[in-house]
């Protein structure tokens, strides 16, 4: 290293919240694999080893004939993914609490130039019968076309779907002459919190593209389209690029998504985030059903690794003072926790013990 | 670490040539700052200490009141950068050869919506008797309004516009109601061939914002939107996002950018890479000049860190059987040699070798 | 006019029904105006004397100072207007029910590149509650910024705003920072409807941009954009044309307009539209009291030209083998009937007739 | 008539310029269309008996199979055919005196989101040879996709392919892989000035999809896009109307179109504009060679109703004291004069006197 060079680490490592699991840093397994992809020549823009045998790898998780896509993130793979399933003309149905609909500072529209048709649900869950309320008006041309219909495993409420509850969604897309998007922000949760492949609720079940999520388990950046049915997409390869989404040292995001996914990595990352919501949760209603706290109520079920509560007024901000995380409907007084994969039980413990002072 | 973790090494680490700047890996100490940029918790999208920090070194190097939004890529970086400031109906006067006409798969008008208006140039460079070409017919709404020039430092011909020449081009495009945009990708290679400090050929000159690069000059990806005359720019904040150029750990691409402009990484890798370059052509200008090499011309002047020239035919397939390099225009036999921050001086001894066996 | 000359009338001039308002012709006046501004030369693209005569039309109409942009249709008045209201990261907040959601084909999103923010409503109108369930999340990247709030005059479901409930909306949306958008397709309806003049419950109201309706009120085609504040609005002479807006023998669109508002033809028609649909809900709402017919219910009240009813299954379809009209909710038999300035009180009676026959 | 309707004609019917072919007004045998056309109702939005047999009308001009989608204006039936033509990364290779270039106010980036590579020409007429200097990079996702050629017939600078340059253009177009688009502004002149059908230079030569114009032939307003080879061509029922370029009253659009072409107004108006171009022309060549006048040169020859030359400095704007027309390049004082179907012969003979007047 040079004389002069100055790298300082600025920041407190002692502080960790429940606002985001993107406020976490890299695992040091996927730290490691930036290291070792280091050094050398590789081609860029993905031809490297690296993309390369990234393909296998998800090969081995969805099964043989997908494509992966790696770019740089969740906007990015969630609106270039859809687009690369609709023709200009088309529309995509979702939930109003859609991260596409309400997150990505109205890229679909403005970058994808297609139409969201959000759908008022109680979970964060789509059902067929939901996608009826925008699924009609082909042929007709003053209706943006309803061509795919998308949903997020686990929600953005902290739902999953079951198994079967995506394949229904899948045959009537299908069944409608619709096809079926996935945004995998945090699809390792759901996984752990299914207990099962990856592959079980997403290819077999009928998912047709996927955005699988890599930056909020552990990952420094990176997520990747996963074309699961080729016959559902097309153009990616240069929608990538005109999306400006083509990383030019690839190899760098391949490597994490290896780590990730070649061993289990991304399911011990999820499982434990998963846990950590769990305990927090466990804590909590017990706390209740002993009378220890009052005024305290979940708003969804957690499914994976987010909780979503409602408190009385002022307590959040109390709260806040120490541990950082999110308003979801300051109008309710509802707030979200999120808990990742360098969440401790000590962090959960902490947080339990001063809500409980608040609370009790 | 886990005891499965399986973090492997595929690539090798002997290869290098001469294809492009971002063939190269990650530079040590940058790497270094990823590492010290790690663990515990940082607001996400941009709010981390180390986005702030990065604030006041491009305040150092380009002075107080820029703006630095950092983002993925460079074309991302182009085209938020020029969206910024550009009116829906605004048009960009650029070289038939610059990156965003050539390079950046149409996302200027995928996605930023405006139009380009190429002017044919010599060495890569406009002047303004060039610009004047394209600029006129402000007011007329049937032609898309020219409201910026943008040009390329170092240019894609591997060129150096002088302090006076970008000034030039400023004061008459600001004398004409336009702004300046500055590709900057290789901008610490035009600083390093000038001789002068970044805000000489930039802010001092008149450029109104600037793509500043780092993937080329020894970052794993990051790039960053320095807003040098905030008159000249409106909205980045939300355009980055919806431009979907936001980074959820942003920290990991502000500590890079930090570690190679805090100090002078930014400046000591691009010396290195020029004067790779300048061995390179030397070696074969020498070679020609004493007449051990025939039938090979160089087609623009080298002042920075890429060569063009020309070759017999057959020569470069040839000579890309031991190191990689791409054509620039096959119907010219014309090739491109770039040199990196880790080009050795020996990967240019051998290659001068290489291509004396071919043309002596 | 030349021997050769092959002009035909090809359709049925018995044919009339109560699908739409723009099923119908030109009214006399208005093609008289056709005639009266052909032949000679005029200045393309808007620089003729009736394109300048329109601004005093439109200044008499809704005050001085208001600018007229003559366009080809709805979608283009609505889409270029709203456009000219917002940065390229602005949203809408409407109606799940508007025109720009529901029948442009993905216009707003495809074109105009912003997010529409659809509210749910009973009847078509927005209320300042309604808008607040979207006009939050100003100054966060992640969430389309809500910049303006749209109605329409009459709405689609057939209801009128009222002066007061106009102007709360606007006065709401311009607290928050927000511009109110009128699509006034159906606007002369509304001032029928009102009895007030066009200026009380637009300009006088609050309302900022106008699309002021004029071919379901009698014009062969052509709309206006009226930018009612032009602090709210910015480049529409250069949107229009990269909207595909700006017609070159603009003459023959202005002097429809003029037609239309220099008297009180738009008042004349629109008056009458509304008459005879008064006249088919009296007539029915009379035959339910009597008992004379039974199983039509109506879901709207109407205001205007338009009559929502729901119907028996079937009878919709076979009093369309005489009478043509929409459904506009099959899953609830609820058809739409819309009167026009040329229905007639003859065409009213017959349909009446045939209703009670079915229902009788 | 209502007693108070106010038709009033407001312009000069004297004036007559040599500027446009659209600042001419409607032919009478149009105008009647219009008015036959009128009265009762008719399905909106296409399904009309007029666009119905507006098919077969042109059908018999170009063959069978063709389908055409009536417009409002000429960058609508551009950017909408182009965009059918395209996938989201493709990109169109075309003249830089283009109309699509340079007079759509940046329309085919903005809202067809795709980039035009322009080749400078001296004629404004591509060749094989001319194309190939854009046509490269297939498969490259860097390169915006070059996948259709757009030729103008006539083109922008009064000249006409013939039906074997058009051929070969089509020829070499399509054995890349390329499709060919045929703006047709002006076909008509092109078709008088070649003397052969209008499908011989188009669907026969091997144009895919054409723009017919009509407005600058004596229409009030409207163009076709013609897809002449439909497997060329995708979506364009759903394109024209999130474009904003579908009519709701079109039969007023399909009657003109069928009074232009059912019979041979087409080429009866365009003959005799091209004649008295030719007129206009050969009175100041017989000038010239005479020596009557002097300092007038013809900067292109004069193959349709358009005349380019250069005049000494001041003389066009004494000339438009008088006769409106345009610089075409200030800076050579170059000056476009058009004819249209309106132009007389005295129209055309006063002219030649004012230019000899100045020029002897």
């Amino acid at each position: 290293m040079r004389e002069d060079g100055r790298v300082t680490q600025l920041h407190d490592l002692s502080s960790r919240g429940f606002a985001s699991d993107n406020y976490s840093g890299i695992h040091p397994e996927i730290l490691e694999a930036i290291v070792q992809a280091n050094g050398a020549h590789q081609i860029a823009y993905g031809e490297d080893v690296y993309t390369t045998r990234l393909q296998e790898v998800f090969a081995r998780q969805f099964g043989e004939g997908v494509e992966a896509f790696p770019v740089f993130n969740g906007t990015g793979a969630n609106v270039t993914g859809l687009q690369s399933m609709l023709p200009r003309w088309g529309a995509v149905i979702c939930t109003a609490t859609a991260h596409i609909h309400n997150d990505e500072g109205g890229a679909p529209e403005h970058v994808g130039g297609f139409k969201l048709l959000p759908v008022i649900t109680a979970d964060g869950k789509l059902t067929p019968e939901l996608i009826d309320q925008e699924a009609w008006g082909w042929g007709d041309e003053h209706r943006a076309q309803p061509l795919v219909v998308a949903i997020t495993q686990t929600t953005e409420l902290g739902t999953a779907y079951t198994v079967d509850e995506v394949r229904a969604i899948a045959d009537h897309a299908h069944s409608k002459g619709m096809t079926l998007h996935m945004d995998g922000a945090r699809i390792s949760n759901a996984a752990a919190s299914l207990g099962v492949p990856l592959r079980a609720f997403t290819r077999d079940a009928g998912v047709d593209v996927l955005s699988f999520g890599g930056t909020k388990n552990g990952m420094m950046l990176g997520e990747c389209i996963v074309v699961l049915n080729p016959a559902a997409s097309t153009g990616l390869k240069f929608l990538r690029k005109s999306n400006m989404q083509l990383s030019s040292k690839m190899r760098f995001i391949s490597a994490q998504l290896i780590a990730l996914l070649d061993g289990d990595l991304w399911l011990h990352n999820a499982s434990h985030s998963n846990a950590m919501a769990a305990r927090l949760r466990d804590a909590l209603e017990s706390a209740i059903s002993q009378g220890t706290i009052t005024g305290l109520a979940f708003s969804q079920t957690t499914q994976a690794n987010a909780i979503f509560a409602t408190l009385p007024a002022g307590v959040a901000d109390r709260l806040r003072e120490h541990f950082r995380f999110y308003d979801w409907d300051a109008t309710k007084n509802e707030v979200r926790w999120m808990c990742g994969f360098d969440t401790t039980e000590d962090d959960v413990d902490m947080f339990v013990a001063a809500i409980t002072r608040e609370l009790s």
